[in-house]
């Protein structure tokens, strides 16, 4: 066997071991009974610290000296052998007791957190995710030192190979500039159109499931490699040709559970995409957080919440529910659904206001990693951040700092990526439109075909082949260039 | 550290690690969609293998040695080691990639069965079962080899450490030989008995399931440490404080389920029951899978089709049903539930006939590991069987020899189990009833305390701490005595 074959052939077995854990995650999350919480605790971290040894194998920096000197390879191979020392490098700085402890700390205090969330009640969160913050700012430091990065951008560099705070600082400070006057113009813009009521419920759950599922096989989900369960915090998951989204229904309100599920399918459609030949390789995984968020909020945001999308969908939402009367025009509908409102949650906030938490939050991990500010004064930090950037204080930790799940599961260093791929997103679906000029018409008959086609051509097929400078620009003739989000944001919002 | 220390240490990671498993396996037979299995199977095959050379490090040779020498230790601690001492020689036995080729065989063939199953088409899965039935042979062989015991009794003792094939062939030579007359005297009997029909549905899958989790409740099943799910073939497994069963629902005949879900609710009992301190032990698994069996047997045929559970649950169903009419009255539901007809499926027979299908299976079984008998053959041979001993042909293989997952799954030496079970459950119920008066009445009121309280105290909470004789003559006065289960089957049956 040549020494790419080796490689090729342990990363398999890393892939196995991955797609195992990542079930288990999904089952931790849709799934577990609350007895099983430090049982299941012990098996992840028990998964964890047997795949940081197999990612850090010593034969692994013997292949890949041999194989980064082997001239026969492919591109694939070569992007293969790229990916597999990022990873080698990064596992090789962590000791395999640090990962055991990061794993039990995030399983302890994930299950701790669904209860703190629901009473409102920071100070029983505060212990564990001290524990998780600690752990997390090692685990920057330990990989910092090895690639020469600051903490927090060592973590950064997890979720978005080559992404540096350096950067977002640039581009997020130009948005919080951006964002308050735009937001009081789209606001204005709002008052001026005709008002309408949202459609009334109560929309019963199985209907809402069933409407869930359509638009997940009109959009090309593939149901033979996936699932759609319920879980407290929608993700999308799972394994391998095994690609499980979760939502959660309100009875109230039918399009936060739809738009939740369009959001995901984007994201299952890119891990669904991702070329079948390298599926359980390195080069074949998505190539980073901000483009997978870009490929979740190109389906919700740029296709989803179209005026296209809206008119086809409309009458569907209608026969789903028996609705009737004029809150269930396309219009109406539309209008609802590019409704602009500063509100506390994030994962309900609207296309406008959604950048200002993202803005909060990465300010504020980047000060706790780099242990700046107290833990204990997150919440006070938090309403002061809420109201000075979007204007409104949350009346209680449960709609303030407990309401994502990201810190408490140790995803320090992910939240820029939702922001960077709202941008992302615009540009290439801007792209896609420029290429495909029946694909917004297309859309408006339900048929997401054009779309799709192009993102599995120009981006899902691609895996990791390239960096994601290389692959946007690949895609849509550029970096990533934050005028054509906020050009989206003037067109669809204040009419320019 | 102690050597005894060392070794409880190992096995709680070996603990860890067979719960990962017993999870993901849930999900491979409850939720996972079809296009994961090839995946799915890589994974399962790289955790058994991992598993198993957890359970083959040298070093437990040597912390064995030491601990066996250590007086110190105490009745529960020499039974761990005992039981260690037996995973150990029979894990030893195996060489790794015999272990992968039979995980990935399993999986693969698994899958082909349901679909085989579903069209009744035994050549498509008869060279992933020879391939399946090939490879037990040579773990039977191996394992055997190093046990002193026949490739079939090896296979067996896995699942029932101790059992052997020619204690068992007498025990079921005489049942052969008492079932068939017994049975006609049962069949005359009912014939005198006033007959009533069956309920008439549909009954709503979701009352069922909600009927289904009241009783759960009712025996004292621990939601916080388990689910209810569904399957094509219902079972009980998930992970230590995760007992999860599963049930197929049946919109004709609720009762099927419902008889379902308190058989698994018996295996979920025991499992939630074993010793806290010790679960993540050896000594603290179930005692083998007869004593298992008996647990299941014990609550849906002893317990729950008696006339005082039938008597407190009629009105419970007529209730979630809204059930009207004689066909409810308890005394009917009692002779529906206890009706006896020959008939195709196993888990669909009655107690009287249900030997019969675990005789057939068992001696089909040990022909095959002993290869007397060409696997192309069971289809025939298996009509015969059940011609001979029950007096009816299947009409398709899907009634016949494709009906159960076990042979697929790789469960081989495990039916004879169940017959065991039903032996030893007649057993332990008339130990309980003579030792706690008040428990048949009790359960006439819906109350389980007495009986579930003395099988925590006499069975579930023993663990593995006795070999299975032992255990059953502490808790029931002697060993296996086949006498007992004749009685109950002449009470019940001819009222003997």
């Amino acid at each position: 066997m040549t020494a790419y074959s080796e490689l090729s052939a342990h990363f398999g077995r890393v892939a196995a071991l991955s797609n195992a854990i990542g079930i288990l995650q999904w089952d931790n999350d849709a799934m577990m009974p609350r007895g099983a919480s430090a049982t299941r605790s012990e098996s992840m971290a028990l998964l964890h610290v047997m795949r940081h040894d197999m990612t850090t194998d010593p034969r692994i920096g013997e292949w890949l000296s041999d194989a980064e000197g082997d001239n026969g390879l492919g591109a694939w191979e070569r992007a293969n052998v790229r990916e597999i020392r990022r990873v080698f490098a990064v596992e090789t700085a962590l000791p395999a007791d640090l990962v055991a402890a990061a794993s039990r700390a995030v399983s302890a205090c994930e299950m701790t957190w669904r209860q703190a969330r629901a009473d409102s009640d920071f100070a029983s969160l505060l212990p564990l995710l001290s524990e998780v913050l600690k752990i997390q700012r090692e685990i920057g430091v330990a990989k910092g030192e090895r690639l020469g990065l600051s903490p927090y951008d060592a973590l950064l560099n997890d979720y978005e190979p080559g992404g540096r705070s350096a950067k977002i600082d640039v581009l997020f400070d130009d948005l919080a500039a951006f964002l308050p006057g735009f937001l009081e113009e789209a606001l204005e813009a709002q008052a001026r159109r005709p008002q309408s009521a949202a459609p009334e419920g109560p929309f019963a759950i199985e209907k809402q499931r069933a409407l869930g599922v359509r638009m997940m096989a009109t959009l090309g989900y593939d149901f033979e490699r996936g699932r759609l369960d319920v879980s407290a915090h929608p993700f999308c998951g799972g394994a391998d040709n095994d690609v499980r989204i979760t939502t959660r229904y309100d009875e109230a309100d039918f399009a936060s559970s739809l738009m939740g599920v369009l959001h995901e399918t984007g994201h299952a459609l890119y891990e669904q995409g991702r070329p079948a030949a390298y599926m359980d390789q390195p080069v074949g995984h998505a190539r980073g957080m901000s483009l997978h968020e870009s490929q979740s909020l190109l389906i919700e945001m740029q296709a989803c919440r179209s005026r296209e999308f809206i008119r086809y969908a409309a009458p569907v939402m209608r026969e789903a529910f028996g609705g009737e009367g004029p809150a269930w025009d396309a219009d109406a509908l539309w209008r609802q659904y590019t409704r602009v409102r500063p509100g506390f949650i994030r994962v309900d906030a609207d296309e406008v206001t959604y950048p200002a938490h993202v803005i909060l939050r990465y300010r504020l991990e980047k000060a706790l990693i780099a242990d700046e500010m107290p833990l204990s004064e997150l919440p006070s930090a938090w309403n002061e951040s809420m109201q000075a950037l979007l204007g409104v204080t949350p009346p209680s930790d449960r709609l303030g700092c407990l309401q994502d799940v990201h810190w408490p599961s140790g995803g320090w260093g992910y939240f820029p990526t939702y922001t960077l791929g709202a941008m992302t997103a615009a540009q290439i679906f801007d792209a896609a439109c420029r290429a495909e000029p029946d694909l917004l018409p297309a859309i408006g008959r339900g048929d997401f075909g054009p779309l799709v086609g192009w993102l599995r051509t120009n981006i899902h097929s691609q895996g990791s082949l390239y960096q994601t400078d290389e692959l946007l620009t690949r895609a849509t003739g550029r970096p990533l260039d934050p005028a054509v989000f906020k050009a989206h944001l003037r067109r669809r919002y204040t009419g320019e």
